[in-house]
């Protein structure tokens, strides 16, 4: 599927490039919600994360950490959200696998996060957890 | 350092299990923000993203598909955030890295994220892009 990201990694469209290897690839968000927010991105065009090949979400995984140093490193933030949305009900905007860094300077700036916890009773949890433990262990 | 995770980790605190293996854990959280949200972490005890080691980090990435596609199909989501968040700022509430994943069923549950971007010139995101670039070549 086409997207402003495939574009981006075929450079079609300019892009702030961070990183670059064979399987991610890594540039600023255009539309920051602070300064240094980045993008990383697998080169394998999955929609949704649960589509991501295992040896693609795991070089998205190994270079996070280093991608957070270097946002850290340069923009001087100490504590920031990785963030990634699947399904437009969950806010994904381009259909191809984000990974979101945003650092957060001040309770004014960043990612604003509204958390409304539900309970989980020991019944419940127990039946969900077995429920997911087994669609694991197909 | 200890914390409620690292407790869970040792069985000296009960919790609802759903993936175990060599690096990482993964159960449901008990003040869920909608019915199967997840928690995945790793077994190494970093605070933040960019503490992590990269095995540890690799295999979160890599087991991170396998876990939105079996706490969605025993919740039947379609939606669905993945976040982390490093430091008190950005709202950590345990010293352990921690992935959450969260179930998208409404626009009235879940997670709720307010975005509010700002821009970026070419000249601010040729200058930043450089300074990270720099940062993850040392």
């Amino acid at each position: 599927m086409e997207t402003i990201f495939s574009k981006i990694l075929r450079d079609e469209v300019p892009c702030h490039k961070i990183y670059d290897d064979d399987l991610v690839f890594a540039f600023l968000d255009i539309a920051p919600l602070s300064r240094g927010h980045a993008l990383l991105i697998p080169k394998e065009p999955a929609i949704m994360m649960h589509e991501l090949s295992e040896p693609s979400a795991a070089a998205i995984g190994r270079v996070l950490p280093r991608i957070c140093r270097a946002v850290m490193a340069a923009t001087g933030a100490s504590a920031y959200n990785v963030l990634q949305n699947n399904g437009g009900l969950a806010r994904q905007a381009v259909a191809h696998v984000h990974f979101h860094i945003i650092p957060k300077f001040s309770d004014e700036s960043g990612l604003f996060v509204r958390w409304n916890p539900g309970s989980l009773t020991t019944a419940e949890g127990a039946e969900l957890a077995a429920a997911i433990a087994k669609e694991l262990a197909e």
